[in-house]
Formats: C-alpha cells, structure tokens, sequence
C-alpha cells in the first residue's frame, strides 16, 4: 500500500492573511481527519505517526467543488470549509477542501497535478 | 462556562512560506484536538460544531516553550509541533505550539497577550 496522506486544496482568488489560511487549513484538517479516523481507522492508524499533510493551490471555487465531488465519488474522506465570516470573508466563501488522511496513489488522481501553495 | 477555543502560537522568527505555515498549524490543531477528544471529551465535543481556532504570533522559540509550559501546569491539552525538515527548516525545528481545546478563560491567561498572525 502506498503511503497514507491528507492534501488540502487552498483558493488563492479570495484575499485571506496568513492567519486566516492557516485557521482555515486547521478547520479542514481537523474535519477531515475525524471523518477518516470513523470510516477508515486503518487509513487514520497509518497516517497517525507520520501525519503527512500537503497544501496545495487552487484557482477558485469550481476547483475546490470539482475536487470534493471526485474525493466523494471515490470514497475518500473530505471536507470542505465555509467559512463563518466573522473576519476578512463574506459568510459562507468556500476557503479550502481537504481530501484525506487516504492512500497517495488515490489522492492523487484528485489533486496530482496542482502545486504546493 | 465560557467558550471553548483552540489557540495556535506561531513563531514569525523563522522563514516559512504561507502553506508550510498552515500545514505546521493543521499538525498541531490535529494532534491538540486528538488530544482533548482523549482528555477531555466534553471540551472537545462542545468545541466540535464550532471548531474556533486562533493562530496568534510569538517573537520566538523561548515562547513557544513558556505556552507549552503553562498549559501543561493548567491541565490544559496542548501540542508542539517540530517539523520534519524534508524542506526549507532544520529537522527538529519547532514551529508552533496549539492549546486547547478548552475553555476560553483558562486559555487567555497563557496566550491572551498575544496578536493575531
């Protein structure tokens, strides 16, 4: 089996500070982590010790929905963060979407081809 | 009882690009948050629908190691992150510390001086 990771896609078309992105990242790590520790205790067992986390960079919005929809069609955890709009966003702005702790061969077929953030 | 909140401390002495940033605070809000589901269920689990996360700055190492510290002399969950070094930092650096969560004015009184990254 290949090596267990969480890749978490970034939208670099809303201006969010370096505080903010990393809160949002945490929300979609954290998210996504528990959804896999529930339906793949294996995967979250694996992933635990090395907790290999990778951020990359999206264009927009149908990016991140684009790479939710293909992380559910294949059975992968996810989430997607909406942010609550307290600071900087208007309520709701999708900011991030987070695929994993999963097998990096099947991550990758979602997100292979972006560049790290 | 007052709100319950997770606290990331980020050193801004070391050079770090904004997704390495949010990848060190995803570690720690991962393995903090695993670390109050086990200690502390009830915080965690009124902390679940909210997931309040703020990422605040510290000059430097010496920070870190005081919040870790007193949070550790509170009872309160915490997690240091050290990077693994594969790029950009030395191997071992630590880069961020998470407390919480837990509640919010058990919190302030180790990281309530601290501004927002």
């Amino acid at each position: 089996m290949s090596a267990i990771k969480q890749v978490i896609a970034v939208r670099t078309d809303i201006k969010m500070g370096r505080g903010k992105t990393a809160a949002q990242v945490g929300h979609a790590c954290v998210l996504a982590a528990e959804a896999a520790r529930v339906s793949h205790p294996d995967w979250w067992n694996e992933w635990w010790d090395t907790q290999e986390k990778v951020v990359v960079r999206v264009p927009g919005y149908g990016d991140l929905e684009e790479i939710r929809r293909e992380a559910a069609r294949a059975g992968l955890p996810y989430h997607m963060v909406r942010d609550a709009g307290h600071t900087q966003l208007t309520p709701g702005t999708a900011t991030c979407v987070s695929v994993g702790p999963a097998p990096e061969h099947l991550i990758d077929r979602i997100t292979g081809g972006l560049s790290l953030l």
